[in-house]
């Protein structure tokens, strides 16, 4: 495993773990620059993100990563991923997604998402 | 649709056209700085993605998206794209598919493909 790859599997570690235990505290991996879109929709900024957060009405979720690419991304260390898995909300059946980010440096020596889009697979 | 979602609609389009039709003219949208990464493995710039290309051993391929999605990327002028659809090769049942890419300006008033990854989704 190359350090991007190493970078990146701590990345999304991270955030499907926060994702799963407490959704809420994934707005820490926004900024105000972060553009998220969720479904075709397209959410800007850290109010509209943590607006989109509350609105998920899910009791319980299960993230499930099948695959992960990673690749420098367009500015200097930054990293573009692809993620592709199934997740499983409250008692419904898995589905498939794919997800791809554009991460970037924060200027406080870590990374945040700077481009989020998901789509469920079906 | 805004001018973002015409410009990448547009690129898709032709992408996918010269894919179905010519498949050795599609390094046209691709430079040296250009990263692929397809079914895990990863080719950079102009000679590797060219070689990769030419070992696609498909007689026929037909691309049908089901739906795009696109965000202002990270440098000004470029773009980050999600695609999801199916593809069928030859006779072959049709398989579905994600795709990401990120296009930048190539300086010459056109866009390049700086990020590209492709992944079956099953």
């Amino acid at each position: 495993m190359n350090p991007a790859q190493s970078i990146a599997q701590q990345f999304l570690q991270q955030y499907y773990q926060t994702l799963m235990t407490n959704k809420m505290a994934l707005i820490q991996f926004y900024t105000n620059a972060s553009i998220m879109t969720y479904g075709g929709e397209l959410y800007n900024g850290l109010k509209a993100i943590n607006e989109k957060l509350e609105s998920l009405a899910f009791q319980k979720i299960v993230y499930k990563i099948d695959d992960m690419d990673v690749q420098p991304g367009a500015v200097q260390n930054s990293l573009f991923l692809f993620v592709t898995g199934s997740l499983q909300m409250d008692d419904s059946d898995a589905f498939k997604f794919s997800q791809s980010f554009q991460i970037l440096p924060n200027g406080q020596g870590g990374l945040y998402v700077h481009n989020d889009i998901f789509r469920l697979v079906y």
